[in-house]
């Protein structure tokens, strides 16, 4: 019987990837967030298990007042995430593999006067930011698909309804500047460097 | 041979918690970044795969100026994580368990004046703060242990050299305050709420 146990145990290691691979087999159908008609919808529970980029603070007046972008996150703490294998594969590669996801908390700024004087920390979320990475030109025809991504904008109150109308209109205004690294603002993110 | 193998991965199946358990084993003995003296060490590649709990933004005088604290962080952006267990379990029963650890990465600040106005992010990390959980009382003699944690101060450059002479004078200028809730900041950390 121990005998039993340990090739058991052994073809178990050798069949293990197999049997990963192959529970894993729907995820690879691109993105668990997307449907086939390109419809974006926001992941829960990423707080807790995602890779966290960076942190915009965004405290000017410019960003209270009217904004470049239709549904614009506005004045506030920004928190970026992205799955850990698509953090881990950007280090590698320097490029976002398909379904990467990006997202951006807008977060309230409570503020404090501490012994360290006056800090500012995160109230709660008010709308979600998120691109998802399409390299192959999926949805042609839906108006959040392009440029080599999809894009969504979320209030709290509805992770289902994505507010963009177009990712040209209401996405562009703050990510046309950084064409050059994929529309993305690399720069902002420590944890990729 | 293909009942075999159907029999085999059954028993795997059976065995795979087990297995995992045993493993795990050498975790368990209190924390991996503790040794027997209670000196204390800074995890490594924590960013990608542990929990981002929330963001402190310190651009007051109060905070570049003299500090509180003897080795203070100062003036920037200071990012706060933990094991992803530990936020789990702080979630479900409002308490830190045994190991938990806390850090505080501290960021210069960067900015830059953007469609949203003038924004602020992250540069490079200069030090790193660091709690332990000790539920048990386990340095008694260390004057880097006490009231319920371990705790530490890094420069980026050394991650093994605890800066702290001692948590009462290096530390509690910061989180006396916070002594209703286990001396942690938790009203800056969203993911915790």
């Amino acid at each position: 019987m121990t005998k039993m146990i340990k090739i058991s145990v052994l073809i178990a290691l050798f069949l293990l990837p197999v049997i990963t691979l192959g529970a894993g087999g729907k995820e690879a159908s691109f993105s668990p967030y997307v449907d086939d008609r390109g419809n974006i919808s926001l992941p829960r529970d990423f707080r807790t298990t995602w890779s966290h980029l960076g942190t915009w603070a965004l405290t000017s007046k410019a960003a209270a007042g009217p904004h470049v972008m239709k549904a614009s996150p506005g004045t506030g703490l920004h928190e970026v995430y992205t799955q850990p294998e698509s953090a881990k594969a950007y280090k590698k590669t320097g490029k976002w593999p398909d379904g990467a996801v990006l997202i951006m908390e807008v977060r309230t700024i409570e503020w404090d006067d501490m012994a360290t004087g006056h800090v500012m920390y995160a109230g709660e979320t008010t709308e979600s930011l998120m691109m998802v990475k399409d390299g192959k030109v999926r949805f042609k025809d839906n108006p959040n698909w392009g440029a080599g991504w999809g894009w969504a904008v979320f209030k709290t109150a509805d992770p289902k309804k994505n507010l963009s109308k177009s990712y040209k209109s209401d996405c562009m205004g703050c990510h046309e500047p950084k064409k050059s690294t994929d529309w993305v603002h690399i720069n902002g993110y420590p944890t990729l460097r």
